[in-house]
């Protein structure tokens, strides 16, 4: 069965400037890094158009492996931590990041 | 195109008991309630596999909607309403809640 990374993103303090930023880096250092993570099977990226309850979150990235197994390897790859090395430095702190698996539906 | 729904849960205070109350609760009281909300063409459900930065989820639900158009529609419905004090009531603090539009890929 398929394996889910999800990856949730709070908004940067800083206003209009800092979302740029963030936005700019994001696609232009991170997505590079995420693109060489072995196992990735697809990558979805979502801007937040709204916001109803709770953290003010600004966008969600959805990554697809073909299992949890692969999904673990990836996790523990030298391109992962690569990648993780770059998000700490463009969104210190405002990263969730979990894997899923289906419920009971 | 499509638009999505996305409620993410953090993990309830009062550990295994408190946890096994939230589960039992969104599936016996919540879900009905969602179900009824009008244009809602799918839900999936998913548990927190593994955690790996950031806050405690636990959970997280993904609701497909037509439109942009429909999806707001079902947030402004008496259904939609009904669900929401539900989950007030079952995870008073712990619902993020944002609709989702793709992003440049």
């Amino acid at each position: 069965m398929a394996a889910t990374l999800l990856a949730l993103y709070k908004r940067p303090d800083g206003g209009d400037e800092a979302l740029g930023a963030f936005w700019r880096r994001y696609r232009e250092e991170h997505m590079p890094l995420i693109e060489k993570v072995p196992g990735l099977r697809a990558t979805r990226i979502f801007n937040v158009a709204s916001h109803y309850a709770g953290d003010d979150l600004i966008a969600v990235t959805n990554m697809e492996f073909d299992d949890q197994a692969a999904l673990e390897a990836a996790m523990s790859s030298d391109e992962m931590r690569a990648a993780g090395r770059s998000l700490r430095e463009i969104a210190p702190g405002l990263l969730t990041l979990v894997a899923l698996e289906s419920s009971w539906e």
